[in-house]
């Protein structure tokens, strides 16, 4: 399976940006992405055609982790339409990390600001419909392997499984929802199905296609199939904009101005509306949770090819 | 076992405070809770001799509850000291309800505020020492028993119960501080205990003579032992005068100013330094989550027999 | 001086807009701004040709309020720079309301969010280089001047004496902020130049058309004069959709798409990306502080001519 | 005027805390403050008899700061009685610092918490009943007159000027009380009163019988006459428990068990009640804003001779 052209530009804006690499530091706090290398950068750019052009290593897997809230906004808004989950988990950026807690207690009545911080992202996923974990989850990768035509894409176990049994600030901001009425049933199950789609393994190309099925209205350029309906596709993107890069997403829109979402695990896929999909992978961090080297690429990229939506 | 004396100008205030059962709830956030008569107000009053001086129905039992949190701490600092239990658990009083979890997310490290509210008690809980749940619990049922001299004194279990399955705000402060550092172990272990000491169960007598031994440097009178060193229990009267009365611990103090803590079944366990000990039980509660009756009582009785230590 | 032409179009959308004008009220923390007619919407649209094309009353006239934010900003970046300016100022976006002091406090060094909400809007006006307060405000006109071609365009005195005088909430922003040496200078003096841009009056063609040049790369299309910097006109537009309509701005960019930003008088300015300038008038808000049926008639237009940038 | 007695014991206890004050800092954010020698410790002990007993320099004076807020409070209360009072100032400690904005803006109706914190202290200066600020300022100096029987004690302007040049927090916490209705009237009228009200100049035996006379039913034991009603003088008490000791309130009332009131200066007022009245001056700060070394010394002398009231 070889579906990329590797590109001499592409490779010249790589290694420049790979300088930053240095400055990051990679997530330890779930200990199995803490092995990452933290050199590496790479990129991989589909526009609808056979192949992605690319530079850096196209083997490498990496987990979604924070990406996944994009796919599992997109599965719930298909569950249950636009007014039900908006009435559930917010529409409004936030000031404060993904992880806080403190707005669930101070917002009367308790309700996650946005569907990208984790609360948010949890209260998605436990709206996500089937009758077991297995299916839910099978819903999840069928999407996935229905957007990037690659059906070998599956969980990193080793990885969820890591990450599970330290997921004490997750459990906490479950419970309270729970409380609240915001989730319903098990929070160790709502917890094991996030997990693993936070688990879910990629290589650059698979981000890339990703990318641009959600920034070409949903339908899946190989196969013509729609495969998420045009108005969710744009507000997905809405949310790329406004929310997807943790707490830096303001600065990033101003800097970059491409919708896009980071993951801890250093992925970013980026979607320019009606246009390229972007995957890019590298584990080193800024202090805010984004691949440090990733985004000076996607800056570097957006002034070259003029991306900017604004 | 009849250790009371009905007393008649008792009897007169506590008609009178029992205007005030009306105005008040009975919690129903704990369902076994919800099944309390809003009408009853019970007090006693113990100064170390024989009988208690009482009011009400003496046979009325309840559970401690937060009042739990007294006897809880006072093994901590049995068991660890002072600098230890001070350097997880803080001593000052907090603006924020009992239940709150913002400041464990504001306050870098994260640490309880003080043991009165949930998030330090839960923390305190997790010191006591022992091998297991029941060496645990024994501990806690022994103390009291010495305090009391009543060794029937045991948990309520079905109220454990109720309060177990559905404490996920409980649940959620235990996960936020074991990702944190400040608990250690098995969650749900910690929670076993917790609801259980809050479910111990009692009369106002008993609930007098808690609060007299902790009046009187920690002497039980009748055996004369020192159950509770007399540093500890000075340590315990004033959080009772900080924290005692959730959020409207300073107005307490202003109008009653008697060191007393209060549960949300309806308790509230008094101690005049040197003086008497007083237990009261009245489950119609204000909205901060204390007996509205009985606090009317205990400022009645304060100002009658100028009780209060400033 | 007829510069628009009325459209049948744009006269049916606004005339279905115009119901929700009654769901809304209008604005009375600032006296003058009470004196509003409830049920006006009048809508001009501006394509860079000779005229607007509009619907509702023309000659109406409004304050600008929080949309001369826009403005500031565009002049503190052109006297300094983006990193200064973003040294002083931040560019994320906040779940608080717009005239919140709480973050000013909890953020350590204390630095307002961005520079849409009054805190960050205050900063920047106290960056604007002049002399003195004629100078500075001399600077704002004079901008508005040339992306409008209107030299009439002045201050409304009274809406800016009505403002000053009740402006308690911004004095106490200030205050904190001089303490923390986010801004310098005289406070009351900052106040004046504040509230003297925010009553800056126009009628809806100036306000599409200062939407029109910011849209179009800061190009005035009739002098052909670059009167903001195209880098600068981005950033503004940036600003507009991550921040531009109060903390409703993330259910904007979902519902509507096209970066705005509105003013409590009622005014919504906005940039449809190298596309149109819009300028509304609808002095009912909702309880977010915007113009009730301006947005919705702006989701019309959005959705008719698929104006969204997502 | 000797009004003192050099004491042997005491002077040996106060060599002993004085070893802290190199821990400590003076404050420096009012400039004329930061003039005062960071190695001066010195106390007064006044039992109602003719002298003092003391240790350290008697003849060093120092400025009330925050230990005027007991006084201004006793003032309001005595004219306007408890409800009115408590009902635009709360009763409760807080666990923010004495000069946090944050809960006045979260709490809603906007209230202070108490009046030993900054924005509560302004509330209640606000209320003293007066024509001018002449009267206003006459009436708190002429309490201070007759309690200490010292008529010489007087502002320190300088101070005074000092702080009101640079007191931008205090400014803030008025306006946005202003707002919302918590004060009325002139913020800078206000303020004038405020800083020259923390200005008035005394030295460690003033303070003492500042402290005697409110630990004693606020009776002069001199003149024998009533001063403030013993009720309100409870009240005093009471509120130097639970918030004295700015954020240390709790920690000293454990440590310490005195109603105490501290001020940025380094004074401390202490009052035993029904005993001992005392003041320490010591300028040199912890990090809460406590003389350091004058709360070793509280603590030495509680245990010493047994003070604390729990």
């Amino acid at each position: 399976m070889n579906d990329y052209v590797l590109d001499e530009t592409l490779h010249n804006m790589l290694i420049e940006a790979s300088n930053y690499t240095k400055n990051g530091v990679v997530a330890d706090y779930i200990p199995a992405l803490g092995e990452a290398n933290r050199d590496i950068l790479s990129i991989a750019i589909y526009r609808g055609q056979d192949d992605c052009i690319a530079a850096g290593n196209m083997d490498e897997k990496f987990t979604l982790q924070s990406i996944s809230k994009v796919i599992t906004l997109a599965i719930a808004l298909m569950d249950h339409g636009e007014e039900y989950v908006f009435s559930k988990v917010g529409m409004e950026p936030t000031g404060d990390p993904f992880n806080s807690i403190a707005k669930l207690e101070t917002n009367v009545p308790s309700k996650p600001l946005n569907p990208m911080i984790n609360a948010g992202a949890l209260a998605v996923t436990n709206m996500i419909k089937g009758n077991s974990t297995e299916e839910k989850l099978g819903r999840i990768l069928s999407l996935i392997h229905e957007m990037t035509n690659n059906s070998t894409i599956t969980i990193c176990e080793r990885v969820a499984k890591s990450e599970l049994e330290t997921a004490f600030l997750n459990r906490s901001l479950c419970y309270f929802m729970k409380q609240h009425g915001v989730i319903k049933g098990e929070v160790e199950a709502l917890l094991d199905i996030y997990t693993k789609h936070c688990a879910i393994e990629v290589a650059c190309p698979d981000l890339a296609k990703l990318g641009y099925v959600i920034a070409n209205d949903g339908i899946n350029p190989t196969t013509k199939k729609q495969v998420i309906p045009p108005h969710i596709a744009q507000i997905l993107k809405t949310f790329m904009v406004t929310c997807g890069m943790y707490n830096s997403s303001g600065e990033f829109a101003i800097r970059v101005g491409i919708p896009a979402k980071s993951g801890v695990s250093g992925g970013i896929m980026g979607s320019v509306p009606h246009g390229m999909g972007i995957g890019i992978y590298g584990p080193a961090l800024d202090e805010r949770g984004n691949s440090i080297a990733g985004m000076k690429l996607l800056e570097s990229l957006s002034s070259k090819f003029k991306l900017s939506i604004f």
